[in-house]
């Protein structure tokens, strides 16, 4: 694994950078949207697709929705290596917002071919589009012996 | 895979038993902590071990420590086929309490001997145990064609 230039370290863990991290992101097919729902942080995997610096992810109706909507949210992806005892994390701290996919059929034909489209079956008509406020991530650089 | 008797079915989603999310746990080694942080639910990958029916985490001496103590947090673990577009998810909710790691010799044995220790090198002279409030898992059953 080759040290970046400006990568800050800090006990073998290698902070990623922005730019980094979205490409990480834009490689990824699942992620984990974390919500804060009656006072417990919950976190359920999802399907999403990057469009621009946008993470769509379509969902049902129900208490995800509600949930979601208009709140503060994390999205987080991961990797990890068991026989190299290494990983890394991305993590995005954002604002969810419905987007009707009836009125946005262009974003939503864009988002499923980007693999937004859930694995789940079932009705899946409403597009959460969750808006970036700040991206993070982190590699285990030299995995303890 | 079988559908177990009492397992309930929505639109494809099998909802796993208590029983099984807890075998779920007791196979992995990696999980992810969920903590409310300046209003945003935050997630962060760490190597865990069950202790009975406590989630054992080891951690430093910082953020994620002081954020997690004595508060309400969620432990995700999922499996993801991207091959056969399915997949399972198992979320704890639970509180997070810090245990002394140096009055706990035993405890802090057991942990690492089951996993708990970090693959991130570095100091982890803490311990998080998680007591667990409810736990819920689901799985793919039928994924989308």
């Amino acid at each position: 694994m080759t040290k970046k230039p400006g990568a800050d370290l800090l006990d073998g863990l290698e902070e990623l950078s922005a730019e980094e991290c979205w490409s990480l992101l834009a490689r990824q097919r699942v992620g984990r949207i974390a919500v804060i729902v009656g006072h417990y942080p919950l976190v359920f995997p999802v399907n999403y697709a990057l469009d621009g610096r946008h993470i769509i992810v379509q969902t049902g109706v129900g208490a995800k929705l509600w949930s979601i909507q208009n709140h503060n949210v994390s999205f987080q992806i991961d990797s990890v290596d068991p026989d190299n005892r290494t990983g890394w994390s991305v993590l995005v701290r954002g604002a969810a917002h419905e987007i009707s996919a009836e009125r946005n059929p262009e974003l939503r034909a864009r988002a499923e071919a980007a693999g937004a489209m859930p694995w789940a079956p079932g009705e899946r008509e409403h597009l959460i589009s969750i808006t970036v406020d700040g991206i993070t991530g982190r590699r285990i650089l030299r995995p303890r012996p």
